[in-house]
C-alpha cells in the first residue's frame, strides 16, 4: 500500500496520508511523496483543488524520531543527515503555498508538531471536533523552530508562544478562534463538508483562483504601496482575461458564465 | 444630487455615498469624488475625525462592472483604462491610512470585493448588524487581488483566503470576530453609535492623534529596533507640544486641560 | 523597600514591582532597576523563566508624569531628558523578547500606556478577571506611540487603533479575545495560575526554549524563505544537543528524560 495516495474527484485532488502505523510521520519517504505529488499538481491543470487529508489516529504528528535517531550514526553525528532532513521538510511545506491550487487540510485527530506545521501551511484547514493541535517537540528537548514559522504566521503571537514553550494541545474549537483553522465539523461530517468546500472553489474560474493565489502570498511580504503596485498589475492580467470578460458579461446579464477554460 | 456628499457637524466630517441605484459602486466619477474629497480633508485642520458611509442597499459593491466593460472598447482592450483605474483606485484606498484624520466606516448592508477593501482601509470600522462583508470577485472570475492588500492586513490569513477562494459571505459579528471591523450595533443605531465614537476622537487633542496616526501606520511596516528608534523621536515631539504639557499638567492637577489648538 | 523585588522560587525568577504609591510607575528608577533585573537575568543559566508582577492596584501605569513634568525644567525644555527616557523605556521593552527566558507577566488591576505595553512586550501573559487594559495618553494629549509597537504586534490593528485613539479600556476576557494575553483567571487565582504556567515551562530543556525563543522573533521579521532557511539551521544545532539526544531516545523507551544540564 502506497504511503499517499492520490485519488481525483473531478477538478479536486485528494492527498491521503495512509501510514497510521506511524501517526503518517513525515519520513524520509513520506517527505519524498509529498515533495513527489505536490510537483505533478504543480503542473496538473486538470485539478483545481487539493485535499490533503491523513489515515487513522492522526491527521499527521511529525518527524519520525525513529528515523532521526537513526541518523545519528553517520560520522557527523547526523549533522549533515539532519541539514538534509529539515531542508526537504521546508522545502515541502512551501510547495503549499507555491502551488497554484488552493490546498485544504482536512484534519482528524491529532496534528502536532511538523503535523501542525502542515495544517498551518496549507491555504485553508478544515478540523474535526476532535481534532486538537501542538508543537510540542519541546517537551522532548526539541524546539518546534520550524513549525513555528507557518504557526506564527497563522495565529497571535502570544499563543503561538504559549503552544511553543508549554508543549500544550489546543482542541479544535481554540484552533478555529486563533485562526489556525477555518471550520469546525463533526467528526463523520469531515471529509463531506471538506469536500464541500472544495467543490465550492473548484467551481470559480480555475486561472483566476491560479493569478489570486499566488498574488495573495506575495503581496503579504510586501509594504502597503509595493503590494498595491503589484496587485494592480495583476487585477489588470485578470480582466484581459478572456474568460473573466465572459464571467461578468454574464453576471450583467443575470445568466451563468459559459467558461471556456 | 452629488455621487458624494460631506455634511460637517462639528469637527467631523461625515462622508456619504450616494449611489444607491448602483449600490455606491465605484465608478471613475466616485473615485474622482473620494479623491477629490480625502485631499481636501487632509488640509482641513478643523476636522478631526471623518466618517465614511454610503446609502441604500450598499455600504459599496466595488467596482462598477459596467463601465469597466464599456472600457474594454479601447483599441488594446482596455488594458491603459484598466491599469488607470486600479491605479486610482489604489490611491483612493491608500488616502486613508495617509489621512492626518482617522476615518470610520460606517457600514450598512452590502460591502463587497472594493467596497469591503474600502471598510478594511478605514482605520476603524463600525456596522448595523445586518452589515455583510465579501471580497467576492471570484465569482465572477474577477479574484479580489486589490482588496486583498488591505483585507489580509485586517484578518488572520486563512480566514482572508477563505473569502477570496470561496466568495462567500461574513456577517457583522463574525466580521469583529476576525478583526475587520470594531463594533456591531442594531442597524437603527448605526448612526448614533458611529457618530459617538467620533465624537470620542474627536475630543482628544487633534495634534497628538495626527503624529499618532502617521506614526501608527509606518511602525507597522518596520522591524522592531527601527519601530522603536522612530517612535521615540515622535514621542519627544508630541512631549515638546505645549498642549501635550497643558495635558499632563491638568491631568496631575485633576482638571479639564484648557487646550489653545 | 527596594522598587524592584527578586525572588526566586526553583528555576523561576519572580520580579515583582513594589511602588503602589504611584501605580507602579515607570519611573527612571524603576527602569534602571528593571534594565539591571534583565541584564542579570541574561546571564543567569540557573533560571529558566521569569514572572514579572506588580503590587497593589495597578500592574503598572506607565510613565511617572511628575518626573516628566520636572524634566521640562531644563534648558531645551526637557527635549534630551525626554529622548533619553524614551531610549531606556524602549530599550527595558526590547530586552524582554531578547531574554533568553520567557517572560511572563502576571497581570492585576490597571496596566494602562506603558504599563500596558510591558504586557504586550512579554512573551506571555495571565490576567486576573478584574485587569483592564488601555493605551490611554491619548486623553492627555500625549499619543502612545511607542507602546503602540508592542501593542499593534499583538493584536489586530483596528483595535490598536481604537485603543490608542479613544483612550478607552479592553476588559481581561476581551483582551484575550484579541491576543494580548494568554489566560484569564479570578484574581484570587492568578499568582498559583500563573506560577503553574511558569513551572510548566521551566520543566522543558532549558537549552532547547533558549534557542527556540531567540529563533521565534527572528524569525518573525523575516520573509517565508529566511525564515525557514534560518530555522532549519536552527533545527540542526537543537538536535545535535546530547540532552536533545536523550530526549527523543527516551520518548521511543517511553521513560523519562534524564538530561544533564
Amino acid at each position: 500500500m502506497a504511503l499517499l495516495e492520490r485519488h481525483d474527484a473531478g477538478r479536486v485532488a485528494h492527498l491521503r496520508m495512509c501510514s497510521d502505523r506511524n501517526l503518517n510521520a513525515l519520513s524520509d519517504a513520506m517527505l519524498a511523496e509529498l515533495q513527489r505529488a505536490f510537483d505533478a499538481l504543480a503542473e496538473d491543470r486538470d485539478i483545481r483543488v487539493v485535499v490533503l487529508s491523513g489515515e487513522g489516529r492522526a491527521f499527521c504528528a511529525g518527524h519520525d524520531l525513529k528515523e532521526m535517531t537513526a541518523g545519528r550514526q553517520a560520522e557527523d553525528g547526523g549533522a549533515a543527515y539532519f541539514a538534509d532532513l529539515f531542508a526537504r521538510c521546508s522545502a515541502v511545506m512551501q510547495a503549499i503555498p507555491a502551488l497554484p491550487q488552493p490546498v485544504i487540510a482536512q484534519v482528524q485527530g491529532l496534528a502536532t508538531a511538523a503535523g501542525c506545521q502542515l495544517v498551518a501551511s496549507c491555504d485553508m484547514a478544515v478540523a474535526a471536533e476532535d481534532a486538537r493541535f501542538g508543537v510540542n517537540g519541546v517537551n522532548i528537548g526539541l524546539f518546534c523552530s520550524t513549525p513555528m514559522v507557518a504557526l506564527s504566521r497563522n495565529v497571535p503571537r502570544k499563543q503561538a508562544f504559549e503552544m511553543l514553550t508549554t508543549g500544550g494541545f489546543v482542541d479544535a474549537a481554540r484552533a478555529r478562534e486563533i485562526g489556525l483553522v477555518n471550520r469546525v465539523v463533526p467528526a463523520e461530517a469531515l471529509a463531506d463538508e471538506t469536500a464541500a468546500l472544495a467543490e465550492t472553489v473548484a467551481g470559480k474560474l480555475g486561472s483566476a483562483v491560479r493569478i489570486g493565489k499566488r498574488a495573495f502570498y506575495q503581496q503579504l511580504e510586501m509594504g502597503l504601496a509595493a503590494a498595491y503596485a503589484h496587485t494592480g498589475a495583476v487585477m489588470v492580467e485578470n480582466m484581459l482575461n478572456r474568460d473573466t470578460e465572459e464571467g461578468i458579461a454574464a453576471f450583467l446579464e443575470k445568466r451563468k458564465p459559459d467558461w471556456a477554460e
